[in-house]
């Protein structure tokens, strides 16, 4: 792409146009491969810091959970809620088995197309396979594409187990904890440490047996943590709609938290550390492959003879990369 | 820990000792911090390439698949299987739900007291969280450790989401995919990219309805692709020990396979390098983070207050590296 044709896509994505934003951040997630690539991502780097807000403005917001606690449900009720604000939606979808994903087999389809018409709703699937770098790197750039684009919210869902979706939430100002009762979710929450994560709880399926022995639950553990935020406990059916107003209220209030003590800044200032991070580990990973693939070829079949350690091997490859 | 101390510690390990084992595994996991550790996983690997047997003898089996499918009890069931023929075990949960993880709120600890005070299982939790390069890291070590330590069997045990899992089962011989019957898992599985990592398919809980369903789906999912093994499709009620050697035996012909086609040499080569380049990068992220916190914490400022973009930041890192 020349660079006249990259400017013309940024400028169209900054104006909000569904396409060129859905172009643009494939562009950034695939740009990281080829040097020609990193000279583009400066280009399109520089082109979203001039969009009309400014970027920082979008509110991000994770969604984690176990599947089957309703998390796609919540998140297309939280698309509802901030739409008849008025705001402009961004949602990234890092959970495989979500109904928002582009690549669905089968899955609830419907909710998705509620707003499949909607030209204020933005919508993508994050695919951890096949982007060099993986989420760390991939998530931080469609989401910057996202509040360049004018989203005043972004919804992030992700699968609440290893390691992926703890890098995710650091993204977010606010986390929201998906749980269902009688799953014995609280206690895989805390297993996972998703405790440690979670801003605002949400109990979804709320109509069924065993929410109150999760609301509970959930509240003697969270009592536990000290820390100045206590996240409140929000039950809802999503499916029906019902605790929007409830959850909307808890987001509202964590974000007047998080500006009134200095956390929104340090939340903002460790994100800008990650993406820089992930920015450089993916560009040092693909000179590493670029560069260097004859020779951990060669390294690999030495480690495999016995003739090195993969130590010394490793020492090897990043002396070569100087 | 002297130089001495350190021989002694993986002598006692590469001659299996649960203890040294154990102590030797999470050195290996956090030495990468640190200067001085670096040094230290070089004595290690020295050490470990020495023992009696020569590294690579392990066989590595995987097992994969969603929350609630009985990965657990499927290598529980193993371990079983493993120790009538013999042979010592090594098991790896890098899944937070297993109950083979140390740090259990709760959970199902019967099946691991099973094999608790068997001086031949050696049985490890592996944590995403607080390790320096994740996973990727830290299983490739605590395998090699197991490895040096006699082990003929290691099982690790992931949840089959995300990026974590299809990193992890890059280090296998063998992956099994364990689904259940009625849990919509056919299409899950092959949402998430399951099937192409698959070598073995387990239907478990094949006790309740559906089970023939799910063995068809999959048989059609399967079909469709064209590589030269067919994964085979094992039923077993895990929990009973049904289907343990039928399940022995798919693992055993696909080890067969791997050693007729040339596979098994091709497998560990690219574990090589994935261990090569896993390690490469986690001394690069441990130099960026010593060597350039001020730096990256500067940096970050000046992305938040829009003075750079991130990618110039992150060149800036990058040659300060050098």
């Amino acid at each position: 792409m020349s660079a006249a044709d990259l400017r013309e896509l940024v400028g169209q994505a900054t104006r909000g146009q569904a396409r060129a934003v859905a172009r643009l951040i494939s562009l950034v997630e695939n740009a990281a491969l080829t040097p020609a690539g990193a000279g583009a991502l400066r280009e399109v780097a520089a082109g979203l810091a001039a969009c009309p807000r400014g970027l920082g403005t979008a509110r991000v917001i994770g969604l984690t959970g176990s599947p089957g606690v309703g998390k796609s449900t919540t998140t297309g009720m939280l698309i509802k809620a901030f739409r008849r604000r008025g705001a402009r939606v961004g949602v990234l979808a890092v959970d495989p088995s979500s109904p928002f994903t582009g690549g669905a087999l089968l899955g609830d389809r419907v909710r998705m197309q509620d707003h499949a018409t909607d030209p204020e709703v933005f919508i993508r699937s994050m695919s951890s396979r096949g982007h060099l770098g993986g989420l760390a790197f991939s998530t931080p750039q469609a989401l910057r594409v996202l509040d360049a684009a004018g989203c005043d919210a972004v919804l992030i869902e992700t699968v609440g187990v290893g390691q992926a979706e703890v890098e995710v939430a650091r993204l977010a100002d606010t986390t929201v904890v998906v749980l269902a009762p009688g799953m014995g979710d609280g206690v895989q929450a805390a297993k996972a440490g998703i405790l440690e994560i979670a801003d605002v709880f949400v109990v979804n399926k709320a109509d069924r047996e065993g929410v109150q022995a999760t609301v509970r639950e959930l509240r003697a553990a969270a009592g536990l943590a000290e820390t100045p935020w206590r996240p409140p406990i929000v039950t809802t059916v999503a499916v029906r709609g019902e605790g929007a107003d409830d959850l909307m209220a808890a987001l509202d209030k964590h974000l007047g938290y998080l500006e009134e003590s200095g956390e929104a800044r340090r939340r903002r200032l460790a994100r800008a550390r990650d993406e820089i991070e992930a920015i450089a580990l993916t560009q040092l990973r693909a000179r590493l492959a670029d560069l260097h693939g004859e020779r951990l070829d060669a390294l690999a079949e030495r480690v495999l003879a016995a003739e090195t350690d993969p130590y010394t091997a490793a020492d090897d490859l990043v002396a070569a990369l100087g």
